[in-house]
């Protein structure tokens, strides 16, 4: 398998925007392109995870390629729900690595702050089991549930997941590209109003618009993607042998790791996906870069922070850079490009290699990307 | 690039069908492994246009992966609106070709004759350019435009679009699988109600309900993918270069025949999209399988014909096997797998390469895909 290279990233501020969805898609592509130096790629991987039901559109994949004028060149839309945007990486990954493309643009994003909160909860929920979901079950229900597991597990408590949200509130302080960028105390996070018991609203992230794009190229860039992992779950959370922790994050993990031939040991910077701040702590242990029950702990102590042991969303994370669905695994990667490669102004860390994780749905579909300074 | 091969292939009999989709994309998937021999998958690419809409149901990779009872293997959902089902072989193909996975199970499908006709059209309606839907195009009415533009530019008439029609009818009558089992003589196509001048009920293709599944293996089998391409164009028809040929089905057939290092001449059958039926003269002519301006003729003559020279669509198609959107592109592989293996019974032709050609939206995301008997 040849080495697939990111010779361009790019994003939009994510937020309230005003422009549409193949506007912003196209900003983004086009700062990813400019970046690489690539004129016109060789193909195009679309994540969007439901412009049809958001947009009232469909088609997406031309729709976006024709609207960057890049009507001739192919283009598919990937979608796992969530993780749509890591799941288009490794679409990407996969078609560099076997030559059938030399240069693959990436591009991922969704509209949604148009639509009332009850609807996009509601067209969201559908990654849901459906047995699961006519009893009632949301998202932030669920991850509600897991993390009164977690906590009656492991003794956290509401203090380090709420830290959580401080620290990547901090951290979006310093991002231009975030959704939100105002510092919480950690007092505020939980006396913010309950959303599902234990989650307070400042645990969970918002509903943003955005969109982020890199381009894969196989010849030699500034950052390799050195491994790439899929894992997955059964979709009903009644199915898991574990609440606590994600079969699915796990199953990724090893998987990127086999594949770059290294282990956690060498990460230095981590984009996790913290759509409710607890499953920051899940993922920092199902990926292997804290021991089984050490997150929290770490998080309290300052280890994650941006001038921790190990600088964890150092963007804001989901939490507080947003989450526009389809250009969430895509932004993470691009902010670790961008870590590793010094360009990340203000919240810049010094790292080598970075992991990026992603979920998708109630984490039955998530991705681990690996990405190292050549 | 590894070889690609296709160790099993099954489907449902299309139609309107009283079982859910899941069941449905069950029943295919199950039918390819056993075919193929292997009981659990590397990867699944899960194609289908809309179930978020024809449905009201997301993350559709993590939802068929556990209904099938492979909750653990990785899952992506592929869509390039109508022809999903050839871009997830695609996607399948360069899953194995990269060595990122050797077997790994393509299943697709659609579920929409639950909901009134108006509705699924404006479903599949969102395909088209916003500005051209804006001022009321349908798939439909954008087919019957062009066909007028064919029948002006190059002499066809009625007849040849109707016998089209009759052709598929009569070899739909030999296939257990086809929506419509029974025969249609030419007087009644063209004595059919218009749908959009000049095309009449019995010149489009019905919808339909089903499922289709291949296993594509590094491993060798009986067929071989030798070729598969991808080919697109802007999405609005107002922007294209010629109305009466696709450039999609053009860039297409040219990529898969470079990569098979054969041509046109090799192909003994073909299957491809006759959503309506002109759109079978114009495929022949864009692949190359017919001269510019000879697919009419060739019809009328009964060269497409079962016992033709060149048996064209012996499934029945679009316009009479069905079109289940998601299943479609991979429903004509599965045809074609059965046809080089003399799996296809009262319909069986004589053929060791076979060629596939697939329409996405109004022609902007097509694909050729080349099989070869080993």
């Amino acid at each position: 398998m040849a080495s697939v290279w990111i010779s361009g990233a790019g994003m939009t501020p994510f937020g309230r925007r005003t422009q549409s969805l193949p506007d912003l898609m196209a900003d983004a592509a086009r700062a990813a392109l400019t970046a690489s130096g690539i004129e016109v790629p060789d193909a195009i991987v679309v994540a969007t995870m439901n412009p049809e039901e958001f947009l009232g559109e469909g088609n997406f994949a031309s729709r976006i390629a024709t609207h960057l004028g890049f009507a001739y060149v192919p283009a598919i839309r990937v979608e796992t729900a969530t993780s749509s945007g890591a799941a288009a990486i490794f679409a990407g990954f996969t078609a560099v690595a076997s030559g059938t493309a030399r240069a693959v643009l990436v591009v991922g994003g969704e509209r949604m702050t148009h639509l009332p909160t009850p609807r996009v909860s509601e067209i969201i929920g559908r990654s849901i089991d459906p047995y699961e979901r006519s009893y009632g079950a949301t998202m932030p229900a669920l991850a509600g549930l897991i993390t009164r597991a977690l906590m009656a597990r492991s003794g956290l408590s509401a203090r380090e997941i709420s830290q959580v949200a401080v620290k990547n509130h901090a951290n979006a302080v310093r991002n231009p590209y975030a959704h939100f960028r105002a510092p919480v105390a950690l007092a505020a996070v939980m006396a913010s109003r309950l959303v599902a018991d234990p989650l307070r609203l400042f645990h969970c992230c918002p509903i943003s618009d955005g969109a982020a794009a890199l381009v894969l190229t196989a010849s030699r860039a500034a950052v390799r993607i050195a491994g790439i992992g899929q894992g997955t779950d059964a979709l009903a959370v009644r199915h898991r042998q574990e609440l606590t922790s994600f079969r699915a994050t796990q199953a990724a993990a090893k998987a990127a790791f086999a594949m770059a031939g290294f282990g956690a040991d060498r990460v230095e910077v981590a984009e996790v996906h913290d759509a409710f701040t607890p499953f920051e702590l899940i993922a920092l242990e199902d990926t292997g870069l804290f021991p089984p029950g050490a997150a929290g702990r770490a998080t309290l102590d300052g280890e994650t922070a941006l001038d921790g042991r190990l600088p964890v969303n150092p963007s804001g994370g989901l939490k507080a850079r947003g989450h526009p669905l389809g250009a969430t695994g895509i932004a993470q990667v691009v902010e670790l490009v961008w870590q590793l490669t010094g360009q990340a102004a203000d919240r810049q860390v010094s790292a080598h290699v970075g992991l990026a994780q992603s979920i998708g749905g109630l984490a039955t579909n998530n991705f681990v990307t690996l990405v190292e300074a050549a």
